[in-house]
């Protein structure tokens, strides 16, 4: 048995926000404290280090769920099954719906029910449901879909990473221009003839120290309502700590799939930081003592920024719609999808096209 | 192999909310408009309704993560196990934490994350994550572990269900006063050598047309600020809903077992509300042609209202541990599980003590 994916789609938000959009803001330090320098050099310091040149935001009348609805129209209609067909729709998010210029998350009911309504399916037999698992949301939802077809549990699932995080951000911190909105989304299906797709995975749950890592927290601006939270991360600890622990769970991921890391065609890895990515490859192919191969890592951050869980399917789509430079994939491709988020979590599944 | 409960325990908040404390409450219409009897009648016909006379909400300093904490730290000495063994901590909640005194959810990092934290579980390989499925969350977390232990992916889980509703209530709203704190957890473990524990289950989302019975809603203050949001429901559609879809389903499960109405000992129905659980169970038993035998359905509904997620396993450990008068359990007893909410969703699991 075989679990493959037969189709993907994604939503890229049209609003752009360029870097220089930022240029007005007041960040602060998160004590509150002016930074020396004027927010050229911060930006142009911030782009040199995470690469983000632009990133999207999502229409003020759209909601994550739209996003993610959006996303798996086009993946149902790229697999052309029917949807009725489908057992599960699983949906990885973090923050819910936030509607534009309110601060309450909308989990009632799941976004799972939402898509699923706004997919118009009737067959109840399709079970809607959210994971949250940080960034790595969508790579969970997959391992998950994948337990589920093992244990007899289901023939199809469709699975959705959707996050807005442009309407969870605080505008004095200079994190604020990391994150970005979108939703990705894939059609997994068995398959009983052969033996590519899903070959294997990993995940990892670090909560005993790092569980606050990334967290949901006051503004840096000391007189905003310190009870109303934005997304907050401790940058130079989730550096250091994917750092040490990323390319372990890839090796080990493609290690249990039995396949070379000369084999390895594509790693289409979390769309964190351009540098951390760039690390992290490094240290892995130093775990094979390997050259790293050109093009290797596709990467979408420059444009697209960080939209959470959302980045793998998106790229995925984009590398398979030929919309990324020297980026393609041939059929028999063995790829590794690799992801590190709030948790802290870490997952990792080695797939043949 | 079997796939069994090792272990239970829950987590009932001390603080007590009597019908009494409701008297000076200032209860609206949908259209804010005032009800023309006083609240000594609303009061009396709520309770005759729902069954509910008082319910629990969690101490100011606590929040829906802290709950499951201490629920899932005595179900894992209830099951004796040493939590560094557990594979999976799977939280079913709906609003995250939501600190007392404001309105945003906090979902970042997962209330499972948070858990793992508190537990000071060190070791990585047991994957942390939260599931988003309305009030038959716990059911479904149980239904996901299930499904991990039948991939060979899992051999000992954690599935937690733990809500504060009392933080997303509009106290304007009669319904208000059906919502209450508190968690439930259980620990499932694979035991090669029997064949009772979980024999069946049954999961449906039904969202074409009813997505949106349970949903985060504005106050019917209409003074209040429209995008501050409640928890709110169409109990009528949903009470029809349940009518119609649950017992159904509850014979499904019982059926797909191989087991007879005869056989079935015990139901432990999410406690939504005790007419409409009476209703559920009367025509559930009219479909089999059967007489409803005595004390078939332990109820905990008068004293500790409905608390979503977590009713199902405190009930369970209720029962367990001989707190409910004529409530008790033998080994080789089937029992069934079951549960409606937001979504709408339903689910139920035949199991075998």
């Amino acid at each position: 048995m075989a679990i493959k994916i037969t189709g993907t789609g994604s939503y890229i938000p049209e609003s752009i926000e360029t870097n220089a959009d930022f240029e007005q803001h007041t960040f602060l330090n998160n004590d509150g404290s002016h930074f020396k320098h004027d927010n050229t050099v911060i930006i142009e310091k911030f782009k040199s280090i995470t690469g983000i040149g632009e990133r999207r935001y999502a229409s003020n009348h759209l909601n994550t769920s739209d996003l993610g609805f959006f996303a798996a129209e086009r993946a149902i209609e790229n697999a052309n099954i029917d949807p009725e067909e489908l057992d599960y729709i699983i949906v990885a998010h973090n923050f819910g719906d936030v509607k534009h210029g309110t601060i309450q998350s909308d989990t009632v009911p799941s976004v799972a029910a939402r898509i699923k309504h706004n997919l118009q399916i009737k067959n109840p037999k399709c079970v809607a449901y959210d994971v949250l698992f940080g960034c790595p949301g969508w790579i969970e939802g997959t391992i998950q879909a994948q337990a589920f077809m093992k244990a007899g549990m289901a023939k199809k699932c469709l699975v959705i990473g959707t996050e807005a995080l442009s309407r969870v951000v605080d505008k004095h911190d200079r994190d604020s221009m990391i994150y970005s909105d979108g939703a990705g989304a894939t059609v997994l299906e068995v398959s009983e003839d052969e033996n590519d797709g899903i070959l294997s995975h990993e995940t990892a749950s670090f909560t005993y120290d790092e569980a606050h890592f990334l967290r949901f927290g006051k503004s840096y601006n000391t007189e905003l309502c310190p009870d109303t939270r934005y997304i907050k991360m401790d940058g130079r600890k989730i550096y250091e700590f994917a750092l040490t622990n990323v390319p372990k769970a890839m090796k080990e991921c493609l290690d249990k799939s039995g396949k070379s890391i000369k084999d390895l065609k594509k790693i289409f890895i979390h769309q964190a930081n351009e540098k951390m990515d760039e690390a992290i490859l490094k240290r892995f192919y130093r775990l094979y003592k390997t050259e790293i191969p050109e093009h290797v890592m596709p990467m979408s951050i420059h444009k697209l920024g960080n939209s959470s869980v959302a980045t793998v399917p998106t790229l995925l789509d984009l590398v398979l719609t030929n919309k990324l430079d020297n980026q393609e994939l041939k059929k028999g491709d063995v790829i590794l999808f690799a992801s590190v988020g709030a948790g802290m979590n870490i997952n990792a599944i080695t797939y043949q096209y």
